[in-house]
C-alpha cells in the first residue's frame, strides 16, 4: 500500500476510508508556478499540505505552502530528497527529473503521474510512436538525429525539437530546403507532415482508474500569432456532436492505452478539408486549455487533479456553472523590459464587467510575453462571451510599473 | 488619499489608476480563522498580499501567508504594531481592539470597515441604540446594568451580554424570574422582548460607496438546537417577492444610516404571525450566512469584500451559477474529547456526489462544536438542494483520530 493510502487507511479502520486532511496528507509538487498556484487554491478546501519546489524563490507558490524548496526540478538527487516523506507527489511541469520521482516511488511515495509517463511525454518522439503503435490518430511524421536530411516528409514540413520544447517554443515550419531549422546536438527532432488546420482543439481528460475517467467538453483553442501562444480558449467547441464524441473518444483511448493516472490534456487537430480529428501533443499535467473549468463547471481540473492524487472520487465535469466559456492569456506587452515590476493596465475596468474572472498569477516581474495571468469570461450566449473576452484582450495588459 | 490609493494611482498617473498587485498592496487581516483563510483563495486571484495576525500559532491562515504575526487581537499596542505600514487592513472577527485600528487610520492605514463601526457593532447596547435612533425594525428592548432587574419587558425575555458573545453564547432565554441568567461584573445586557420567530433570514450586503451597495438574495437559517449553531442555510429563503424588497431594504437602510464601508452580515427575524421583519443583530465582516455564494453567485462574499478592501467595482452578486443552494456546518461531534487531531468520516462519499462542495477550515485540532468546515450543496431544484443538505448533514461527522 502506498504512503498516503496507508496513512487514510490508518486513520481509522473503515470501509469509505475517513479522510483525515492537514498534515496527516502531505501533497508535493514539482513546480511552483500558475498551476500549483490555482491547485493550492483548490487544496485550502480539502485541508490537503501541498509542499512545493521550484528554482526561483519568489515563485507564484512560495509564500502559499508551509514547505517551499527551491531547488533543480532535473536534479534527481534534489527531487528525491524534496519528496521523500511526502504521501504523493504531483507536477506542474514536464521539465523533471524521472529519475527523481522513480526513486520516489521505490520509497513507497504516490508518485502522480506515473514517472514512465512523464518520461514518454517529454519526448515528442516517443510520443509519436506511441501514437501510432497504439493506432491513435495523429499526423504522419518522422523521427530525425541531429544534423539528418529533412526532406524525409517533403516541403512544407514541421520540425519539433524531442525534448525541451514548449508554448511554441522548439517547433519551426520549414517550407523548403532552406528554410532555418534547429541543428546541433540538441537537435535530436520530429519532422511532422504540416496539417492544414481548420481548429485546434483539446480535451482535458482526468483518470483515477480504469472505472473513474471523465472528460471535460473540448475546448478550441485560438493562437495568436506574435507569440505563438493560445490566446483564446473557448469552451464549448464550435465543433459538431459527432466531433466532440470523437475528440473524447481520442482522449480516452490515450489515457486508456498508457493506463495513465492523473490529468492529461490531450491537444488535437481538426484538418480542413477532410474533417479528421488527429492527436498533436499531450501534456500530463493541468492545462491552459482547462482554465475555464474554473468558473464554468461543477469541478474545476485542479480539484479533479486532487481528487486523483488523494485516490476521492472524481468530480463532475459538466458546465452546470455556465454554457459558455472563453479565456484569454494576460501576457506581457511586446515592449516591456525584461525582469521589469509588473502593472495591469484595464484590469480595474474588467473588474466591473459581469461575467468577467481575472487570475493573476502574482509573477514579480514581466517579460515580453511571459504568462502574467488570465482573465475567463463566462455567460449563457458563446458568441457573446467570445465578444466580451476579444473585447478584454484589447483592453487589458500587463505593462511595465514606472 | 490612504495608503492604497496613493500606491495605486502612483503606479502611473491615468484614470483609471492601473492595479500593480503583489508586494505593491498589501492587505493585513485581524483574525486567521476560516474567514480569513476564504478571503486569502480569492486574494490570490487578485495578486493581492495578504498579512495575517493570530492569537493562535497554528490558526487556519498561518501557512498561508507572507508575514503571519502571532498576537493577541484586543491589544491595542499589537495590532498597531501588525498594521504598520499596510496599505489597508481588515477583519474576520469582530473582537479586535478599535483603539489599535484608530491609530493605524491615523498612520494613513485604509480600515475597512471603519473602526467606529466595529466599535458599535461590538456592543449589542449601542446596536439596539443605533437600529432605536434611525428607525430600523428591531425587537423592542432595554438595557441593563449587571445584578439589574431583569422583568423590565415581562417574561419570557432574552438576556444578551452586551460583549463578548458569538454563536449564540451570552444569550439566554429567561422564562420567569428564577430562570439561570448571565449576572455579575461583566454582565451588562440587552433584555430583548422574546420574538415568536418564523424564520430567521440574513442578508449580506457589500458597501464600497454611496453609490457602489450589493445586496445578496436573504437567505433562511436553521438552528441546530444542540449547540445553537446555524446548521443550514438555504439560499434563496422561502419566502415572498415583498419579503424579499424588505429585507434588502431594511440591510441597505442599514449600512445607509451607518454610512458603512465594507461587508456586512445583518440578521433578521420574521415575527410569526405579524409577517414583521426585524433586525436582530449585525456582523461586520463575511458571514457564515455568506458562504454559500462561492458556489452560487457570480461574486463570493469573499471576493466582494476585497474588492471593497482594494477600491475596485463591486462584483455582481446575482445567483448566476446555480438556482438554489444550501450550506451546512461541519462541527465537532459532541463526543470528541476536547483538542483530538480531527477526522472527517463521510467526506469521501459526500464528494462522490454531484453538487457537494467541501470546505475544511484547516484546524490541527476538533472539540465539541467547533466548526471544522462547512458543504456546500448547488442544484436547480431549492427542495432537492436542501434534501440533499440534510443527507450529507447526517452522513458527515467531524470525529477524533485515533
Amino acid at each position: 500500500m502506498s504512503g498516503i493510502l496507508s496513512t487514510l487507511a490508518n486513520c481509522l479502520p473503515s470501509r469509505e476510508k475517513p479522510y483525515c486532511g492537514g498534515p496527516s496528507v502531505r501533497i508535493g509538487v514539482l513546480g511552483g508556478g500558475q498551476l500549483g498556484r490555482m491547485m493550492i487554491q483548490d487544496a485550502i478546501d480539502l485541508d490537503a499540505r501541498v509542499e512545493v519546489m521550484d528554482p526561483s524563490a519568489d515563485a507564484p507558490c512560495a509564500h502559499l505552502t508551509q514547505r517551499f524548496v527551491q531547488g533543480n526540478l532535473l536534479d534527481a538527487k534534489a527531487v528525491e530528497a524534496f519528496g521523500t516523506g511526502l504521501d504523493c507527489i504531483t507536477i506542474e511541469i514536464e521539465g523533471v527529473s524521472v529519475p527523481g520521482l522513480e526513486a520516489l516511488e521505490r520509497k513507497g511515495v504516490r508518485v502522480v503521474p506515473k514517472p514512465a509517463h512523464i518520461a514518454l511525454i517529454q519526448d515528442k518522439g516517443l510520443q509519436k510512436q506511441f501514437f501510432q503503435k497504439h493506432n491513435i490518430a495523429t499526423a504522419p511524421f518522422a523521427l530525425q538525429m541531429a544534423n539528418g536530411d529533412r526532406s524525409a516528409l517533403g516541403y512544407p514540413v514541421v520540425q519539433k525539437l524531442r525534448r525541451g520544447g514548449y508554448d511554441g517554443k522548439g517547433v519551426a515550419v520549414l517550407k523548403d530546403a532552406s528554410s532555418s531549422h534547429f541543428e546541433g546536438k540538441d537537435a535530436h527532432c520530429v519532422l511532422e507532415k504540416k496539417i492544414d488546420i481548420e481548429k485546434e482543439l483539446s480535451v482535458v481528460v482526468c483518470r483515477r482508474s480504469a472505472y473513474d475517467t471523465k472528460c471535460y467538453e473540448p475546448t478550441e483553442c485560438v493562437f495568436d500569432p506574435r507569440g505563438n501562444v493560445v490566446q483564446l480558449i473557448v469552451s464549448p467547441a464550435s465543433i459538431t456532436p459527432e466531433q466532440k464524441a470523437t475528440c473524447n473518444a481520442l482522449a480516452k483511448q490515450v489515457v486508456d492505452a498508457m493506463d495513465y493516472i492523473g490529468i492529461l490534456a490531450v491537444e488535437m487537430f481538426l484538418e480542413k478539408g477532410t474533417g479528421k480529428i488527429m492527436v498533436n501533443e499531450l501534456a500530463p499535467r493541468a492545462h491552459n486549455s482547462g482554465h475555464h473549468t474554473i468558473e464554468q463547471c461543477a469541478t474545476s481540473q485542479f480539484g479533479q487533479l486532487l481528487r486523483v492524487v488523494l485516490d476521492l472520487p472524481l468530480g463532475d465535469v459538466s458546465p452546470t456553472r455556465a454554457k459558455a466559456a472563453a479565456m484569454v492569456n494576460i501576457l506581457g506587452s511586446p515592449s516591456v523590459a525584461k525582469g521589469s515590476k509588473p502593472l495591469y493596465r484595464g484590469l480595474r475596468e474588467a473588474l466591473g464587467k459581469p461575467g468577467v474572472y481575472p487570475h493573476l498569477y502574482g509573477k514579480s516581474t514581466v517579460s515580453p510575453f511571459r504568462k502574467m495571468g488570465h482573465i475567463t469570461m463566462v455567460g449563457d450566449d458563446r458568441d457573446e462571451v467570445v465578444e466580451l473576452a476579444k473585447e478584454v484582450l484589447a483592453s487589458v495588459a500587463c505593462e511595465a510599473a514606472p
